[in-house]
C-alpha cells in the first residue's frame, strides 16, 4: 500500500516513483504584486512595456513561478511528520514563460535517495520538481534535496 | 574606467570582478506574509511551533530570500539597458536560516562570460551570487546565467 506523501517518512519515497498534483491559476494581479516586491524588471511589472520585449507580453518573475511550485509541494507533497527542510536545489530552468491565464500543476519524479551515515534518524531525497502548464508544456523545472526524518531511526532505510 | 553595473552591456562584465551592494532588513512580518502565500511551512508561518523545531524559531523560506536577492540584483546589479532575462541558476544553497532582524546584502562574482555564436548580438555571464548577512556568513547562494545584449554587435566580444 502507498502512503499518502503528506504522511510519509524517509522509507515511503520509492526512487521512480512519479506523481502530478495542484492547480494554480496565473493572474495578472499576482504576477504585477510579486515583481513590484521582488523583481520590478518592465517585462514583470508592465504589460506594455513588456509587450515590446523579447516575451511578447508580462510574464511570471522566475521566483514567483518557484514559489508557486513551493505551494504546491507545501500542500500536495511534503510531509509535515518528517520533513526537516532543504539545504539546497539543482539545475533551476526556466523553459518557458508563464503568462496570465496559465494554470500550472506539479509533476515530481523521485530521482535518489540516501539514508545519513553520520546521523541515521533521516536521509536525502532528491526529486525532480517541474511546474506544468495547461498545454503540458514544463515551463520551470529544478532537482530539489529533501531531508526527511525516518519512521524507525534503528532499521536501515 | 568602469561602467556602472546598471549601464552595462554584455562586453563590460569583466571575469574575476567582484562586487557588494545592497541592504535588505528581514522582518517577521514579510516573513510570514510570504511564507503564508508561497510556504506555509510552521517554522517559516509560526514563530512558537519554529522554536520547537531544529531551526529554534522562525526563519524565512527560502524562496522569500532567493526574492530577496532577485530584488537587490534588480535595483543594483541587472542591467536595464542590456538584460534579456535568465535561462537558469545552478547550486542553489541555503547555508544559514535567514531570521527575523538579519540584514541581508549581496555579493557578486563574475565567474564566465560567453559571446553566442549563434546570436551574436548577445552573450551569457555567469555570476556567483551570495546573500550576506551582518555577520559576514553566506546565508544563501547560486551560480546564475543571464543573457545579455552586446553594445556592438557586429564585434567580437
Amino acid at each position: 500500500m502507498t502512503v499518502p506523501f503528506k504522511q510519509r517518512y524517509f522509507e515511503d519515497y520509492q526512487v521512480g516513483e512519479t506523481a502530478e498534483f495542484g492547480d494554480y491559476p496565473i493572474t495578472e494581479r499576482e504576477i504585477v504584486e510579486f515583481a513590484s516586491k521582488y523583481d520590478p524588471q518592465p517585462f514583470h511589472v508592465d504589460p506594455e512595456a513588456g509587450a515590446r520585449t523579447i516575451y511578447g507580453g508580462l510574464i511570471s518573475s522566475g521566483w514567483m513561478t518557484g514559489s508557486v511550485m513551493m505551494r504546491m509541494l507545501v500542500d500536495h507533497f511534503i510531509s509535515p511528520l518528517s520533513s526537516m527542510g532543504s539545504p539546497g536545489i539543482d539545475e533551476v530552468r526556466w523553459h518557458k514563460p508563464v503568462r496570465p491565464g496559465d494554470r500550472l500543476h506539479m509533476r515530481v519524479t523521485i530521482l535518489e535517495k540516501r539514508r545519513s551515515e553520520s546521523k541515521p534518524d533521516r536521509g536525502v531525497i532528491r526529486v525532480l520538481q517541474e511546474a506544468v502548464n495547461q498545454d503540458g508544456d514544463t515551463v520551470m523545472s529544478f532537482r530539489g534535496m529533501g531531508m526527511y526524518k525516518c519512521r524507525d531511526a534503528a532499521a536501515p532505510g
